[in-house]
């Protein structure tokens, strides 16, 4: 492959607008301009602070507090805000959005996203997207280099979906480190409904239940080398990100709740009826599991 | 302190018994060794290849498929068996077992363990102990110098146990870098039962509900950047020891499980109900945790 090739891979952005300068937002600005694709990066936020830091950090060149101003004259708008701020976010922004400027966004939900912004975007190019990448800390001081080096993204796109700008963005993708692969929104839903949302709504459940418990026990958080550390991670996450996580992808979630919940209960009688035979089966089982991620 | 204060402090046995050379087993062997602790040390098990594979790696001098012999003129036995093999173990070795030897065990549920094995062992030293630590390997290969380096040791005397013998047992955990504290049996239980038992429960429980659903879905576990993968860990804990552990501890487990199933079905009201106050009170407070394990 000549040098040409590699330009033609390479996306090129005038200036990125980076909507939400968290952890995703922040780092993928971080990558963005190590490797040269952007001419300037501008970000939106409701905490001053945060952007100012930001700027500081050499994360961002500029913000503003105004969404409208951070979009104007961007040729890619970022959403990077909480899923459930998206409507509010796209509506502030969109009488200044450049009629060529591609959208995407980054966030753990897609069919209620794709299904309210595409008609409010109308022929505007949208890109939904979902890298699968995340620490338990937030904020811009959480961001880092290489975040989705190795990381999955998910592209989500429709039938709506125009076919350059999904390529562009699939090669921002790529360029930043990330394995892209497709799915259709729903199915999306569906499955990181289950392998990302069902996993954290599982910690969340377990560290309040600790937590009514240590209420009673003053020493009892001291204990907890023996496996339930390893959940403290997952249960400090952002709350409102997590709040919109369940609430924009509650069907899958509901679902996913009940089998659950009936593997959960199966494991119970097992114990209750003494049934050693059971629980060896179900333990064998899910011991499997872990030659299969490597 | 002078020199003859640490001599005082550091336990010496001549002979120590490893029954179980697996990964906690194994490991004790391995630090008791490099801290001179033993004169020699001998290992029991059921499989002869792990045992023969203890001594080529330095773990244990020497082993013997039959328990019996490798008690006999022992003055430390470390039962590190199954839980659920402790009653079959002690009355195999018991009529070889010198007057004046320390029986104690690792075991991760004390309760049901010093009712059965005080009785049986009648006027003997035992002095019940719990090191919390452990990987999700099992077998002699996954036993590490210092794995109890900074881990908790909990000892559970009852008013049985002889003072002398529990502060020698105290200070070989000492020794080996352990954290000590005592609890009463039927307190460890509880309090472990909900730090280490559940979590692992929870995350078994979990493990089976993505593999339930992958059996339809073939590609769901290449999504598993985004949470599960944290639980495989321990859903790939030996499937042995844990059906013990959930068994012996029977009686909190069902109790635990009830409290977190009880939580998990409020956030899952919150997710039907829309109820994003609810949801963000919850995890709020599973954020605060993280701060204060640190």
């Amino acid at each position: 492959m000549g040098p040409h090739v590699k330009t033609d891979m390479k996306p090129y952005f005038k200036k990125i607008a980076i909507l939400g300068v968290g952890l995703i937002g922040g780092s993928l600005a971080i990558d963005c301009r190590k490797k040269k694709l952007a001419g300037s990066i501008a970000g939106f936020g409701r905490n001053e602070g945060n952007l100012k830091k930001a700027v500081s950090l050499g994360v961002i060149d500029a913000y503003d507090l105004k969404v409208e101003k951070v979009v104007d004259g961007a040729d890619l708008v970022v959403l990077a805000v909480p899923v459930g701020s998206y409507l509010k976010t796209v509506k502030a922004f969109l009488p200044r959005l450049s009629p060529d400027a591609i959208v995407t966004d980054v966030g753990s939900v897609k069919e209620k996203v794709v299904k309210e912004l595409e008609p409010l975007l109308g022929g505007r190019k949208f890109v939904p997207a979902h890298p699968v990448a995340g620490r338990e800390k937030s904020g811009v001081e959480a961001a880092l280099p290489d975040l989705f080096k190795g990381a999955r993204c998910i592209l989500t796109p429709t039938d709506n979906t125009d076919p350059a700008s999904l390529e562009k963005i699939k090669n921002l993708w790529k360029e930043v480190g990330a394995v892209v692969s497709c799915l259709s929104p729903a199915e999306h839903d569906e499955v990181l409904g289950m392998v990302s949302h069902l996993p954290h709504l599982i910690a969340f459940a377990l560290v309040n239940t600790v937590l009514g418990m240590a209420e009673k026990k003053e020493n009892l958080i001291s204990y907890s080398g023996g496996g339930f550390r390893d959940f403290t991670r997952i249960g400090a996450s952002s709350p409102e990100m997590w709040k919109d996580i369940f609430l924009t992808n509650r069907e899958n979630m509901l679902s996913h709740i009940e089998k659950y919940e009936a593997v959960l209960g199966r494991l119970k009688k097992y114990i209750l009826d003494r049934d050693e035979a059971g629980l060896l089966r179900e333990f064998e089982k899910s011991k499997k599991i872990r030659g299969s991620l490597n």
